[in-house]
């Protein structure tokens, strides 16, 4: 019964919404916990633990591009965020702002990517709404996520637990999602066969929670490495010495950044993880993200310093470089 | 350090969005569970009882309206979710999606309500999001906001609940929140003193959950009084007998309803429930609900007719009328 395109009706509250919530929806999304025709749905916390939230929006621009789309995006967000926390996602949220003439295969495809990457992240969509927004009052789509996960009892992550003399590792290279999101709009005439990164980050969290010493960990998205390190600095009062030549970066992430002048460590990766941890876990928690699959690249990046309050980049040819805070946005919309 | 209009550079997770989260958002709704700079956020849960869930965005225009604005709408909308499924709300993330241009002065205003909203409902804003949308891709400001909520051990309401002969009641009048929406718009030329309803339906949802009788609770928002009894009788099978004379409408809402074509049992509420009681329970229910300070048109509006699968509504002229599944939207964008 549904049309091809998003009308205003499907955001009415009657039956041509309810065939697009059984339709495109709960066809996907169907578990347990999911009852669309609930006010409010019982969750259940089978395992001991604290109970952990946070929550994320999506406006890409594009909705899709190599790698991935909002849909696996906005669920990669937050329970990456979750993961970080060290809590283990349980259940998400969603709502979606559609806009009027959007087309419905689109929607199907973004929403078989969601719930791909809810099954593969181990977290149900318990709860859900939609809007629709008016033809020309909307970019196609936006999302947002809400996460409940549970963490062990006493496990205390922060950056306030940070040292100085701690080690920070990075789980792979940075920035290739914001550069390939950025090729995908064509804006630069550009072309790559460069992929997002977007993943959950789960595997890469777990096998650093028995480490005594882990202080931290970030996934660093909207603002990139250097971004997290500035709050590291801005919020301990310790300074941050990363080295450039250990950081990863691939290939076409550094020539798109060299041709077009961007700096890859202010670029998002969203499927990554900066850790902090103390000097003498560095090589066990090394060890351990480069077993994992998509864990070769991960790399020991740099030293909390307590000489120091500043961010700084030791470079490939022996300088150094002050990272700032980020003041303009190089990639708008890239989550 | 802020301008007078939101920008770009506020939604790109360096320094202008951290002093447009730190000036706006943070000082008016700082709490105890709220960490604006960490991933996720503990929750603590002091009592017992089984954990509810639930979400909804908000797209009203405009964004502020006589009786509340969208943020006040963002709290109510999600806390009375929660109430109308048994629980006690206690805390809320939040996702902004904030347009390019969108006066500070305004936020702050819709963000002042949200707070106060928040409060006078007992939850805490415990998580949050922030997205700037380019100038032409957002309707100024959509939100969503996803609820938390403890209800009892062992309470169990919902459609399937509901029996024959079963008393439909609601807890004040309906549509008002539709009517004072529009008038706000102007688009008719028309000017009134109505309020929209908005407000949080906790204290008529509590006195309520120790009758044996409490089948099932709803808030009639989007589609309105009609459309909770069309779901009623698709879900449960049993129809519902309605008589128009009982159902509290008021009078400015009639007459707005009578001049442009409108039927007011299909326009929103935001402050109102609809409750289903076994008939023996009926008189305490209204009684409870007539003793709250908004009680006063609290109503026993009709019956659960289990020798009809159709909604009808009992005229006032003595005729019957088929109250159908909403079709079209008669007043888009009213939450």
């Amino acid at each position: 019964m549904l049309t091809t395109h998003i009308s205003l009706a499907h955001g009415n509250g009657g039956r041509f919404m309810r065939e697009l919530i059984d339709d495109v929806f709960l066809r996907r999304l169907a578990n347990p916990s999911l009852d669309v025709y609930a006010d409010a749905v019982r969750l259940s916390l089978d395992q001991p633990g604290d109970l952990m939230f946070t929550t994320d929006g999506f406006i890409v621009q594009p909705l899709e591009f190599p790698g991935g789309n909002i849909g696996s995006l906005a669920v990669h967000g937050t329970v990456n965020d979750l993961a970080v926390a060290g809590a283990a996602p349980l259940y998400l949220s969603l709502n979606c702002f559609i806009e009027e003439g959007t087309e419905i295969t689109q929607l199907e495809r973004i929403i078989d990517s969601l719930a791909r990457a809810a099954q593969e992240s181990g977290v149900r969509v318990a709860a859900g709404d939609t809007k629709v927004l008016p033809r020309g009052h909307g970019g196609g789509i936006y999302l947002a996520t809400t996460g409940i996960g549970l963490r062990r009892k006493g496990l205390e992550l922060g950056m306030s637990r940070i040292r100085s003399g701690d080690t920070v590792l990075v789980s792979g290279s940075v920035g290739d999602h914001g550069i390939a999101v950025m090729l995908a709009r064509e804006q630069f005439g550009l072309k790559g066969e460069l992929q997002s990164d977007s993943a959950s980050v789960l595997p890469f969290t777990e096998v650093l929670l028995d480490l005594p010493g882990l202080r931290f960990m970030r996934d660093p998205t909207r603002g990139g490495l250097a971004t997290v390190a500035c709050e590291i600095t801005r919020s301990s009062g310790l300074g941050v010495r990363l080295r450039q030549q250990d950081i990863p970066i691939r290939d076409p992430v550094q020539s798109v950044c060299d041709m077009l002048g961007y700096d890859p460590l202010y670029l998002a990766s969203e499927g990554r993880v900066v850790a902090v941890v103390a000097g003498e876990d560095a090589a066990q928690a090394l060890t351990a993200w480069q077993a994992l699959p998509r864990g070769s690249d991960a790399a020991v990046i740099g030293q909390i310093d307590g000489a120091s309050r500043h961010v700084v980049l030791e470079t490939a040819l022996g300088g150094e470089r002050l990272l700032e805070e980020l003041e303009d946005d190089p990639l708008p919309r890239i989550c």
